[in-house]
């Protein structure tokens, strides 16, 4: 049967960075539909009734939602290439761990810094660089996360590189580039054509970011 | 090798439960710690450094941390008895969408339900109403989340069935008591000794809620 893969995205969003990341890594081709999340498809509130957010993976017409859900999915779907979790129990829960971490942390931090001004701002951004010394400390002398090979930590932080510009613009500091084993970590990634060909240009991430909140400064 | 598995708990946390429930399910024998969370022990802090919290599952003097990564751990190490992921990729995203469903918005929603006071209690009280609602059209006419057999996305919710009774008489709403189907979902899980055994009295929890919610309002 002929596969039809639908992945229904929003450029910016660290999330459908994810799901694009690990199709490029087996080969997977897709049709990326880039969604108006100001005016959702019917295909998205179909797809994703529950959340009705991107990114959603249409796999033969079979809806896959939450970002790390759908890593898992693919790699457990088309098996033969580019295994992302590891084949051992435990090593494979600590993998889960990170990018947890991620999404409970990294993200609501980051977030709050792009969408809070004052107070809520300036706590935000001390966590979030926190985030990125804990995760500094994990990654160690390691190549990736997982060890010699890029798996699924990875793929699940590597989205927020592209977002650490900006962030690091808003909360003046660029711990990612400071950081000589996180930029280090970062490149090793982005000379993978899977991850080059799926993070948008920093700056233009950047432009996204600052008009986004030009606009709530003005609500 | 002789098995050394150790629990890091707290009696009414929902969290807790889920671990307990499948490492019964498994039939391993286990350790179960209580832990003081105003006086944390040197070994939750030293096997939980990145969130200090319970439950953490230590396995022959390693750490497995957040409950979910938990139950998929002790699946896939202990896999022989009672499986608690579908085999089959799409229906093991399905699980997993439900479990992450309980832990996204279930869980944040009860907790303020618990928590709060005022307005912030009144809409969270909807919420915590609309989850179950959502999981009852998922429930449908199906024996478990899953279909026929005992699985992962139960695990994942019936520790809440035990937290409904308290955050019910909060919210002026029974909801799984006044909802035949999953009051029957609710009875045959508890059918189950690995439930039956990891889930405390209802009437207990709901003394220990009121005594909190005492303290709160005292502050």
């Amino acid at each position: 049967m002929a596969e039809e893969v639908i992945l229904l995205d929003f450029w910016p969003s660290p999330f459908g960075m994810r799901a694009r990341i690990t199709l490029r890594e087996k080969g997977v081709e897709f049709d990326m539909r880039e969604e108006d999340l100001s005016n959702k498809s019917p295909l998205l509130l179909k797809m994703n009734p529950v959340n009705k957010q991107i990114p959603v993976l249409v796999h033969n017409g079979k809806p896959v939602c939450e970002s790390l859900l759908m890593v898992q999915y693919i790699d457990e779907t088309w098996v033969r290439q580019s295994p992302l979790l590891p084949s051992d129990p435990y090593e494979r829960a600590r993998a889960r761990f990170w990018a947890d971490y991620v999404d409970k942390k990294m993200y609501p931090a980051g977030r709050t810094v792009f969408l809070s001004m004052g107070e809520d701002q300036e706590a935000a951004k001390k966590e979030y660089i926190e985030c990125w010394k804990v995760l500094k400390g994990e990654l160690g002398d390691k190549a990736y996360f997982g060890g010699e090979r890029f798996g699924y930590a990875d793929v699940s932080l590597i989205p927020f590189y592209s977002w650490s510009y900006a962030l690091g613009k808003l909360a003046d500091s660029n711990i990612v580039e400071e950081c000589p084993k996180l930029a280090a970590w970062a490149k090793r990634c982005m000379q993978r054509e899977s991850v080059a060909k799926s993070l948008p240009d920093q700056h233009k991430l950047y432009d996204y970011i600052m008009e986004r909140r030009k606009k709530l400064q003005a609500q």
